[in-house]
């Protein structure tokens, strides 16, 4: 749909980006060279979602080892930007955990982390189309037949991962199965990635679709106009507490006053089994300038300051289902992502 | 603050309202001397807000009145203006509530008209003083000691009213009494007027503030973050369903969660005691392009909808209190604004 199957892709020319920044009127492809060139990409959200920065958090130790052989770097300055990193966005634990695979195997050299990095990101094309059918079969059992509506918020589609995508993967396979009746998308302020890149993904899989202002889903939702509500996750506590996209903790509780399910959809390598509940979740705040202005216009008065956070956590009482590439935890019955004695281990 | 002590004011030029859709950043005076032209300003949301409709509807029989004069218009043509302007938003009652106050005067002639339309301009302006007093006492009375963090969201200020405001008149009282830390002001998408016109009246009171997307809202409730969410509304039925700006009913359910008051303020003239509850109010839905574009820039696809419901519900079930110019409706407690036996009589 966009010259690359998701977020990304390695080729001849190295990693290559799309810029989200730029969507949905202009498909614009970054060629990573230089780690000051992946982390201006990371902070900007040209790449963006949980799973694509898995990968990037790998393949980027690629282009780091590249720079580093250009540029003759110490390895102490190696070990320094792999740690920048690392630490890009503080509430993605894919990024570290996307460099924390390869890392170990810099001293087998290039080919070896290289070919990890790739394990990588097939395994998190296949895992996106498991954790669709897992999460379809899902809604599919406990919804009554006939075309669903379905709310989502955000991007967790293919621009999000390495292709497909998690949460609107889910909604995609449920379209394949010929189940959508029409998909409401959350325009997501302040970045708008709901309008920008979420619409542009359904446009592009002719799926039916609306943008909402994010606040107008919790009355739709109680207006009983929506059958369920999928969203993808950024960090997964051991309890099952979810970070997400802020606003994703207002449907929950706007699902979980209708009585509808509130279904997540993301890899085992989002759920962070060192992080017991959502409390331990730092959120990143990113720049007022993202909300007291748009698209360069301040909208706000001259002098007025903004709380920009990024993300929210929804408790895991909220969460009917988190679906994986493995397996379907129902935290609504009491499972957890990462059992007690699991994580006493 | 601007020229006008709210949203309007009469003078020797006739009607003139604050054009919003300039605010922040420029202070224009509208001269209204034509139907169309007040039709239009309300259209554009150049005047908006429930209290300070009310006065426009019964200032607009003057309006209607001169224009009639100066036209020479049939009387068949001057009732059909005046159920033009009763009319223009379907869900403020205040609107065909002004109308309605002052049109069975039009036989007495101009000046009868307007003396009975600045009796409603005077009696907005000091029940909006009572209602914040009323607001204020209840939060004082409710919440511990100490300097309160208070959301709201869209305008319920002067800009609202003829001056001081509802809901942000109760939080203006609270700063008055020194009882005001912060106030968090949703940004209220689509048409920002949380970021543009509430933060523009708190920077000129001088409160403390910071807008946030409305998606933050409902984290940082649960989050602690939040003492009590004051709001103003639209329509309140019979029974205490509110209707109000859209993403009011989210933030009632993360009060609801969060177990902090909800407080809604609005003059006696927003009760319709005609409406049972908030099934029968009609949820005006405004153009999508308001959702799909910002600043005249298109952010959706070209090929994409949008869904533009300019209000929602919030049961009475989430309200703890109303508060009006005349009384203070304990709703969590099981109070109703129009009790069964007198909605009956």
């Amino acid at each position: 749909m966009n010259g690359l199957d998701g977020a990304l892709a390695w080729s001849e020319h190295g990693l290559e980006l799309i810029d989200q920044t730029k969507l949905p009127h202009d498909v614009q492809i970054l060629h990573i060279e230089s780690m000051d060139q992946l982390r201006d990409a990371i902070d900007r959200l040209a790449v963006r979602g949980a799973p694509a920065l898995g990968a990037v958090g790998a393949l980027g130790v690629v282009v780091a080892l590249d720079q580093a052989a250009r540029e003759g770097w110490a390895d102490d300055r190696l070990a320094r930007e792999l740690e920048a990193l690392r630490t890009a966005r503080p509430t993605a634990v894919n990024l570290a955990w996307g460099v924390d695979q390869v890392r170990p195997l810099v001293p087998q050299g290039r080919a070896a982390v290289l070919a990890a990095a790739l394990v990588i990101v097939d395994a998190d094309q296949r895992g996106n189309r498991e954790m669709g059918r897992r999460g379809a079969d899902f809604l599919e059992a406990c919804l009554p037949a006939g075309p669903l509506r379905l709310l989502t918020h955000c991007n967790s589609g293919a621009l999000a991962t390495t292709g497909w995508g998690t949460g609107l993967g889910v909604i995609k396979e449920l379209a394949v199965r010929g189940r959508i009746d029409h998909v409401l998308v959350d325009e997501t302020r302040p970045l708008l990635q709901g309008s920008r890149l979420t619409a542009w993904e359904l446009a592009g899989a002719d799926i039916e679709h609306a943008v909402i202002p994010d606040s107008a889903a919790a009355g739709l939702i109680l207006a009983g106009k929506v059958d369920a509500v999928v969203i993808g996750a950024d960090r997964i506590a051991a309890n099952g507490d979810t970070a997400n996209k802020v606003g994703s903790v207002g449907l929950a509780l706007a699902a979980a006053d209708a009585g509808i399910p509130f279904v997540v959809a993301a890899p085992e390598s989002t759920i962070d089994a060192a992080t017991g509940d959502g409390l331990a979740i730092v959120v990143e705040a990113r720049d007022e300038a993202e909300v007291l202005s748009f698209a360069g216009l301040r909208v706000a008065p001259a002098g007025s300051r903004a709380v920009n956070p990024a993300f929210d956590v929804t408790p895991a009482r909220l969460v009917t289902v988190i679906v994986t590439d493995a397996r379907t935890i129902h935290v609504a019955r009491g499972e957890r992502p990462v059992e007690p004695a699991e994580a006493a281990r």
